[in-house]
């Protein structure tokens, strides 16, 4: 199976001249040609040349001209989209409890949506790479395809991956460190297939469908079970040299502090997510009469709320411990954008006003706008959406990569 | 004056091709045509074309054909080299005592350097354009050159500036915030002048002369009476959205921690910087008997090695602190390098081989190589040649530009 070496790729100037062109048009929704060539600065021949392959190809249509003649040209402008039923490409992602997988079509729409329950909280390589191959089967059946009409599949999945590698250093959802997952999944499945880290699948998500659309350097923190970041500087995704950029969760906050999951000291992720909170909730008996393996961060903040004042000073550290590490980002990326997203979105100990202003209390003061910071409480489906948006960037990958072998 | 606008730059694809060719023959030393195309990925034609118009241009030279013919052409293949002496370009570096210019040629060559001692610590914005106008002149003068045989002059400054702007917001040098010292010195000098922060321009002269030369993407970390930090992606340095990014020095390492000079408390300048040591030996009184304004880094740290516990905690404390903040670099950039800089880099506790062990055992650990930590200790000359580097890159910007607005 051919696969995509993005080092590489990047000394075609010919190549990244397609793919400029394609993501133009895919951010336009509809863009005449004379407008590409504007906005990407490749030449009007040469977008003409372009886009005529990409037409060839089937990757994108003419539609019907406007009733507005072009001014300087007299007759009506041609504009051009992504064809939407050039590809159907599937995203998965790996959540705690259950493997979440949705279909969507080249223009980005949603084609269909399945869930499936994991057997358990960890899977061996084999097992989770056999559930994988299992879902996408049934998300295939459910649709009434077959998976030979999926082009590309997209899996997120929480950990520490080197997505060019398709390899996985470690992850909470498996057994086993250092995994080859995505040459075990393909050998089950006759796809080329994608994976990456679940935040950065958020990031890439946003990139293409939400509130990242119009700009070009964001960062987005998911905060669920763990707590994840995707950076994208200058419109592409940030993954570091060796695949373990981006993990916010695991900077520290403070020396010798709390304990992590991931047996280190002061992570971040030790004051904020789930089990560190709930840990302190076990600790002062705020949860006392409710059986531990149950308790759950819904009754704490309901506690909180009704005015338990240890619930509050629980969730009250969470949040100036948050703001501390994102005004750190804030101080190292100065980007436009701050996303918060993922389930914990719900409950607004992370992003109340007061969270915002101790972190602006601690970013450089200059006399200029802060990023802005938006929440984005969005569903499972949209994790699957961003591993499929992965799979989607993957296909138009190979599918341009024929095109220039073929030239 | 022209004025660099790198965002509409990057949309002309001419002009790219031409910045990339340059900068692959500035890397190389001395390259054939047909290595350019080869690691740029630009057409062999175009190759060609861009080359003889750099030539007619005198920003690069042919150099006499090696004896080995070429065995595909059977001819000798001439090599292209930058032309030393197309430019002569300023650098200058505004440092907590005095002032440094270099003025190096085309290649890189260091031709004359000049320091003159600042009147003040703090100087108001046109004392300050004023004092670089004198000693810019002056250097020009002590290398029998007057000033208009200087291309450009590069000016790094510590605090907080928007590079693209010429605009300080923020300087431990200057009485006032929001300063355009760039069209300050501008009116007084005959040339093109580029500002940035004096950590970002060691980034840049390690990438151009030093260990980041063979490197895509590394991090700086300089030390002196401030953290400073320099960031290079992709090779190119990044600066954020407002130019506040890499403020490495006002990351947060302990809430409500310790107070820094900016006002913000737990910063890690606030633990690792000489006021802080010094601070702490004020405290403990372990340099007693020491006039506290004449009381320097250098006594602390020869009681430290002379067996003075108080004195080695208080570096031992800086050396921690120092590493939870590296890690968070790894953590979140995963860079393929890590140089560490600056004047404080004569001693080691901020490298000694414990401080290196406490960062490591906070980076995420995966079963791939840690990035590698450099300790470069350069002279006070390096910072100069960093600003005369963005000098030079402004310059063959501004050259660049020349010839796309000539075609």
């Amino acid at each position: 199976m051919a696969r995509i070496d993005r080092a590489s790729t990047a000394t075609d100037q010919r190549e990244s001249g397609r793919q400029k062109v394609i993501s133009t048009i895919r951010k336009s929704g509809q863009i005449a040609r004379i407008d590409i060539a504007q906005k990407t600065g490749v030449s009007p021949a040469t977008v003409t040349s372009i886009t005529s392959e990409l037409l060839k190809a089937g990757l994108i249509e003419e539609i019907a001209p406007d009733s507005k003649p072009d001014s300087r040209r007299g007759r009506p402008r041609v504009a051009l989209k992504i064809r939407g039923d050039a590809h159907i490409v599937a995203g998965l992602k790996v959540a705690n409890r259950n493997v979440m997988v949705a279909l969507i079509d080249f223009e980005g729409n949603t084609v269909s949506e399945y869930t499936a329950a994991l057997p358990a909280s960890k899977l061996s390589p084999d097992d989770m790479a056999g559930f994988i191959e299992t879902s996408v089967r049934a998300a295939a059946q459910e649709a009434d395809m077959d998976v030979s009409q999926i082009s590309g599949l997209g899996i997120g999945v929480a950990g520490i991956i080197d997505a060019p590698r398709g390899f996985v250093y470690w992850s909470p959802s498996m057994t086993e460190r250092n995994v080859g997952l995505r040459d075990l999944v393909e050998a089950r499945l006759p796809l080329p297939v994608f994976i990456d880290n679940d935040a950065n699948l958020v990031a890439m998500a946003e990139q293409l469908f939400g509130m990242g659309k119009t700009v070009s350097d964001f960062i987005v923190v998911t905060i669920e079970h763990g707590v994840g970041m995707g950076i994208v500087i200058d419109n592409a995704l940030y993954r570091g040299t060796r695949g373990c950029g981006a993990e916010f969760g695991h900077t520290k906050v403070h020396l010798d502090g709390a304990l992590c999951r991931c047996g280190q000291r002061g992570c971040l992720e030790a004051y904020v997510a789930d089990y560190a909170l709930l840990r302190e909730a076990s600790i002062t008996g705020s949860l006392s009469g409710q059986d531990p393996e149950n308790a759950t961060l819904d009754m704490l903040f309901r506690k909180a709320k009704s005015g338990d004042t240890t619930a509050q000073s629980i969730f009250h550290r969470a949040g100036r411990m948050f703001a501390m590490g994102l005004a750190n980002i804030v101080n190292i990326f100065d980007p436009e954008l701050i996303i918060l997203s993922g389930e914990r979105m719900q409950f607004d100990y992370l992003y109340a006003d007061e969270v915002l202003e101790a972190m602006k209390a601690a970013v450089i003061q200059v006399d200029a706008p802060l990023p802005e910071v938006r929440i984005h409480k969005w569903g499972d489906l949209m994790w699957a959406k961003g591993a499929a948006a992965f799979a989607m960037d993957g296909v138009t990958d190979l599918a341009i990569r024929k095109i220039t072998d073929a030239a």
